[in-house]
């Protein structure tokens, strides 16, 4: 199992503590890929003081202005939740998560989001999630540390790499039967930033269209949209597919307008 | 699973802010019995701070003078160690420690003993100790800071609570993430037929569109599409959604259809 391809990223940390703990946590856990959003003080003292031998990690930290940017590369994107969300999102334990993208680690990369101490992720932000992370947890006090929540969630990926490493076989198949190994050039899945554009394209095509006239609900008919085809888990084809008819449509609602403007 | 009867033992804990995560870490996974062996520093508001709003169980603490005093009336004791000890004492990951005295803990007490920030437990210390935990970790960087460390065995007991649980309730969990009991009119799978008449309207829509003949591969674009939506699992208010969408376009293309005519 590749760690290596385990990016985590904390949205807006304002503890830098819980930035070094995290950073400390991943290096125990053969972790290395931390990316940092707007964090609101770093690098701080405090962070390296907190992630005791794991500077590295800090030094070698990724800083963004935007969650995007954060995750452009990323094939499969979980954001960690401890409230419950109206839409349903699907959610993973962390060792559902650790178990079910095991194989496909070996090869994409996975980037796991972590909101803020007091707020979390927000709904724009769970938006671009495939998954939701949730933590089995006392229903009465159910939010974690984010640092701790980072330590639990790299332990679980260690533990899944650890048993497979034990394992003498074969790649176990994927969970939900869909196949886990893909042999390149034929299936390859698409990157967070051609989800995005695909995403924005849907959105003007619905918009000429009249659509978000038509029922008056804009943003939730997208995250409703945003939902489905994250189920799908699209593919670099599947999305040059659906591109090709969103610019299909448009270019044959152009021409009319055209026609009839002549 | 009796979380109440297994114990965290903290000794000579140097940073009162450790105290205080464990104390959190321990009610996030509803485990409440804490007792501290000497603490550098408690009462402290750095233990408060950090246990944010887990204080019930700092209150509640018992500070004892000796670790003997601390496990007198444990049943089974274990002490966490990263070290390798001269003497091979029998070793648990926090795993196959919550699995192995799942059943024992009905009935009796249980004490996980943490050590020293910089050193750990010592060799007297352990002797007291019928088992070593061992957390699994990256062997080049194996100290787990003491409040990840208690978050790790917190976890994994909550987690074999929770299995066991399950094991005697009755919904189990989805396999892939996705939830298995919704709600009814919540979200409700597609049958079969209403799916069938959603790529019958699809396959019109691209047809009234120019697609077809756009890419000349009408039935292996088809099969692409389906393959997708299946992947996607579609459910009724989904296929509504994208009928409502495809009806949407047809509408718009049908009306300057229309205007082109008069």
């Amino acid at each position: 199992m590749a760690l290596a391809n385990i990016r985590i990223v904390m949205v807006e940390t304002s503890h830098p503590g819980n930035i070094g703990a995290a950073a400390r946590a991943m290096m125990n856990m053969g972790l290395s890929d931390l990316c940092l959003v707007r964090p609101k003080d770093f690098p701080s003292a405090k962070a390296t003081a907190r992630a005791s031998g794991a500077c590295g990690i800090l030094r070698a930290a990724k800083v963004c202005d935007d969650i995007t940017q954060a995750i452009a590369d990323c094939q499969i994107v979980v954001g960690a939740s401890a409230r419950d969300r109206s839409v349903a999102w699907p959610a993973l334990s962390p060792r559902a998560l650790a178990e079910k993208f095991r194989p496909q680690i070996e090869t994409q990369r996975i980037a796991v989001v972590f909101g803020r101490e007091h707020s979390g992720l927000s709904n724009d932000e769970l938006d671009l999630c495939q998954y939701l992370l949730r933590i089995p947890c006392n229903p009465k006090f159910s939010s974690l540390n984010v640092g701790a929540a980072v330590q639990v969630v790299a332990y679980e990926f260690y533990q899944a790499a650890m048993a497979q490493h034990d394992a003498t076989g074969t790649a176990p198949p994927a969970s939900d039967g869909w196949p886990a190994n893909l042999a390149p050039g034929d299936a390859v899945p698409a990157g967070a930033a051609e989800i995005e554009s695909f995403f924005s394209h849907l959105q003007q095509a619905l918009f000429d269209i009249g659509f978000f006239h038509a029922t008056k609900s804009g943003p939730s008919l997208m995250r409703r949209l945003r939902r489905l085809f994250h189920k799908a888990r699209l593919e670099q084809k599947e999305i040059h597919m659906l591109r090709g008819i969103l610019s299909q449509m448009q270019i044959r609602l152009e021409l009319q307008h055209r026609r009839e403007a002549e």
